[in-house]
């Protein structure tokens, strides 16, 4: 892990971009801190661009209450290098919205677990880098999309200790069966009336956790409307788990 | 309104219990304000007696956040006189579930609707009451159960704000009328794996409600497992409402 940038963004909050291998990121540390604190990972949809203006707000909001965040670019997103199997489901995904077919399981397997399957390492290789940087201990939280993402890391990744999950993504049917085995605490965030979201499998999805802990939020407002103070519970959440 | 015992109950909360009419109830207040307070209504299923710790639980809460917190004896519960017909329903629906049988629409209309008729006046007028007092102001909550009694308030009675329901009860089929034309706040509270709820309705109850802001949050745990933290929650969400 190279850190390329080191800048204070404002409220105590100090913003470290790095290469991770060739993977960018970015780290969000209090400037000033006494005793380690404790991660959380923010998960985001691919591309750290666009996501910047909502995942710096996030990112505040936790280092505020006393904790690191961080993020990593995802597979095929943002300046990292396409797959031309995923850019073709892509494209298939596109086509079957447009004409308006259903999208298939096969479509949302090819959508979706590639990207898993590719991400999950990385995300646990920036794990092990960020965990023995002095600043920083665990338990580590994670929070966020893509769902099949936090749901393959919370079933493999024993340092992680809670996950706000964000149900707003095509489920892969293997993701139901990972979550059964998945028994860390969750918060499930649902965004009811989101057209582009299959409401009925947000639901089975968050029957299917093992976790004897989870609790699911539904609000209104469309995918990307989570209301402001799903953040504060959020973070209510992290702090019931991992202080 | 006559007040028939003053005592203090630890953590600065003063406890008066009244007489409204002939319907007991119970109002707390913090020991030292210098303005007046909003008031949360405390729902429950009837039966102050058996309810009480439970009750004080959740009225030190919100006195300690500088509310004021008050219920009132259910119709036909406690020391009130029963009704021959909601009896008989009752003990329609000890018959139905011994024998396995499903509760019907009709016994489930006989159960509630006498109970959502004569309660609601009386809230109103307990309402009336509270809010003549110099310690108390609105905007006024409600919080609990039976939702049918709570669903009807938030229809009805303009000085209800902001209300959290519990979903983990028969609903009557006028209730999803009435649900659609609620457009205060709502929290909903649904516990996931209650036996003794149907999770469909309560899910399709939830999707009634003409709220633009409605929230639910689903946790495990059975009829009368709900999580101590969705106290704090809903006293944020009343935070957000009455303040």
């Amino acid at each position: 892990m190279q850190f390329t940038s080191h800048t204070s963004i404002g409220d105590g909050v100090a913003e470290r971009a790095f290469i991770l291998g060739e993977i960018p990121g970015v780290l969000w540390l209090p400037e000033s801190t006494s005793a380690p604190v404790p991660l959380i990972l923010l998960g985001h949809p691919g591309g750290l661009g666009r996501m910047r203006a909502r995942l710096v707000e996030r990112a505040k909001r936790s280092v505020r209450e006393g904790y690191a965040a961080a993020t990593l670019e995802l597979p095929g997103s943002g300046d990292r290098p396409r797959s031309a199997h995923v850019e073709q489901a892509r494209a298939d995904l596109r086509h079957a919205l447009a004409a308006g077919e259903g999208v298939t399981e096969d479509l949302v397997n090819r959508l979706v677990l590639p990207l898993v399957d590719a991400a999950v390492p990385e995300w646990r290789a920036l794990l092990d880098a960020l965990l023995s940087l002095p600043e920083i201990r665990g338990p580590v939280g994670y929070a966020g999309g893509i769902i099949a993402i936090g749901t393959r890391l919370a079933l493999v990744e024993p340092r992680l200790a809670a996950a706000v999950l964000f149900a707003g993504s095509y489920v892969p049917q293997a993701t139901f069966e990972e979550a059964r085995q998945v028994n860390i605490p969750l918060l499930v965030l649902l965004q009811w009336d989101d057209d582009g979201n299959d409401r009925q499998m947000a639901l089975t999805l968050f029957d299917a956790f093992g976790s004897q802990n989870k609790t699911l939020h539904a609000n209104m407002g469309g995918h990307t409307g989570v209301p402001h103070f799903e953040g504060e519970a959020g973070q209510h959440f992290f702090d019931r788990h991992l202080r």
